[in-house]
């Protein structure tokens, strides 16, 4: 029996959240909508340009262990922090939602690594992240136990930016394939794609990667192609199982022949897309290792997605298992 | 002409604000809608049973002042970090609020204050405050330019927990009152009321304080009665002014014979009431330091208490002058 639902790997990153007009991101040249990896030197210039923010634990895939933990799903994370104030607050935030994180932190430097998002009047989000400890994870950090003991491994493309994390994924996804799981990805984000394209689609056409995770700017980046159906037909050969998500207009999953359309729930307001594709991963992920069908897995997404996105921060406030049973998909 | 509107004093606290059900108040111990001091054995046992958290700068004489600078009005503020990350965060939250904080820090110990706040379903904070390097404040940190140029002066009751804060504040009220400037406080909290009770009294009946905020539990503990109408009466001798708050019942301002009833703003959904009594506080000083009427002046507090508590954390998301503009109050 498997001891955990989902595994998730990523960079272990707290958030520092701030409102901004869409001037502030032309005057200082941050991509809207993306993540842009900054040094110490430019973490220290946007910060003192940042207005008033609240912090908040974050990062792709420990934001999707939170959600999968908040379903009711055992989760467990690998990530690396720093033995430092904000270390503290992740490891509290993550552990205290009932994930397993038992990564070894560094002793101070590099710091934990925290990421500036600066949120426009139209709830996008502009991530400034600083990856500071999460430079030093490597496959020194892979618990063989918890790589052969959940479900589903899932990790973020993110991880091919630090230097050593790909061993670490590499080797996960070995121990996963052995004991007859599957391994899942993010592509994270459309120039993160760009920047490790070839790799990406290796792991997927070598088999390292069962399921892939996407949003449609994503998806058209790797295939390198503006049409939509092109790059859904592309990897629908590509991997075994593949769920876009495609903001208002809900996410379509793929897996072979089978097609499954999915609604985006309705939202009084939006607020803060940050989280959103991370979210939607948990709520699929709890559905899929809970041996759901396809359509249920893609509701319990777009539910959770549609609720981080009328919030402030990467992740729930809101208990998902109760949301889910209220809104009839439990 | 004056430098500054209003200049506060109070203890520099991050906020790591998490939900709880009444339950979990009940079997630690935590008086519900309190500020509870805690010792550092005991934060550190509260924060393993906290759930995921976010953070924000917080403190309640530091909400007002950010508060008075969101409405436009040129804000100032004492109080004492500690050189670690906590405080670089409070310090960079004040500062991008465009309030004027300049007082020196600790060099790293005791650490920066940290109060876990507890936000039960009904909105009502409860919290547990460490109050770290608040300890520290005392009459050296007086910055006698900024206490005789703000046209009111702003302090918490909660100062008189720490050991010299309170030199600092009868230092700043003699600069004050020697330039013609008005000094203000606020009760703070029942509890700190019950320990102070004497020290509070002698310092309306003595002038050192002028104007008096408090809520009608603070009133009623401060004339140990409980009738509202009788502690109305009593604080009406013994100040200038008093805006005494009342919840949803809105607020009622005294001065001599005068009486100005306000109404509460009408909330969609009570989020979280961190924060309201000092934004009330907020809305009434920038309009009272721009010589406006009373009730104009309770109108802004109310407007500004009321959007705070549709939101997590204490200081105000949205523009306080917008939104007053908005209102049709400025």
């Amino acid at each position: 029996m498997a001891s955990y639902d989902v595994l998730c790997i990523g960079n272990a990153i707290v958030d520092i959240i701030a409102q901004c007009d869409e001037a502030f991101l032309e005057a200082n040249g941050i991509i809207k909508g993306a993540m842009n990896l900054i040094d110490t030197e430019r973490a220290e210039l946007l910060y003192s340009r940042m207005g008033p923010a609240i912090e908040a634990s974050g990062g792709s895939a420990g934001n999707t262990a939170a959600g999968v933990a908040s379903f009711g799903g055992r989760a467990a994370f690998f990530g690396k922090v720093s033995r430092d104030p904000l270390g503290a607050i992740y490891t509290h935030d993550i552990r205290a939602q009932g994930v397993a994180f038992d990564t070894k932190p560094l002793d101070g430097t590099p710091p934990t690594a925290r990421s500036m998002i600066f949120v426009t009047p139209d709830g996008e989000r502009s991530m400034n992240t600083y990856l500071g400890a999460c430079v030093e994870l490597g496959p020194e950090d892979v618990e063989p136990d918890k790589a052969a003991g959940a479900k589903v491994t899932y990790f973020e493309g993110y991880l091919w930016d630090p230097p050593r994390a790909k061993e670490a994924i590499r080797l996960t996804a070995k121990h996963a394939h052995a004991a007859g799981r599957e391994v899942s990805m993010t592509l994270s984000d459309p120039f993160c794609v760009d920047r490790y394209r070839d790799e990406f689609l290796d792991l997927m056409r070598s088999g390292t990667v069962d399921i892939v995770f996407a949003n449609a700017h994503e998806l058209k980046s790797l295939y390198q192609t503006s049409s939509f159906d092109a790059a859904l037909a592309a990897i629908r050969k590509d991997c075994r199982l593949a769920a876009v998500t495609r903001s208002e207009e809900g996410s379509v999953i793929v897996r072979g022949d089978e097609t499954v359309e999915i609604k985006a729930i309705e939202i009084d307001r939006l607020v803060d897309t940050t989280g959103a594709g991370d979210l939607y991963a948990a709520g699929f992920l709890f559905g899929y290792t809970s041996g759901l069908g396809l359509r249920q897995c893609g509701d319990l997404g777009s539910l959770a997605a549609g609720l981080v996105i009328q919030q402030i921060g990467p992740r729930p406030h809101k208990n998902l298992r109760i949301e889910a049973e209220q809104a009839g998909l439990l």
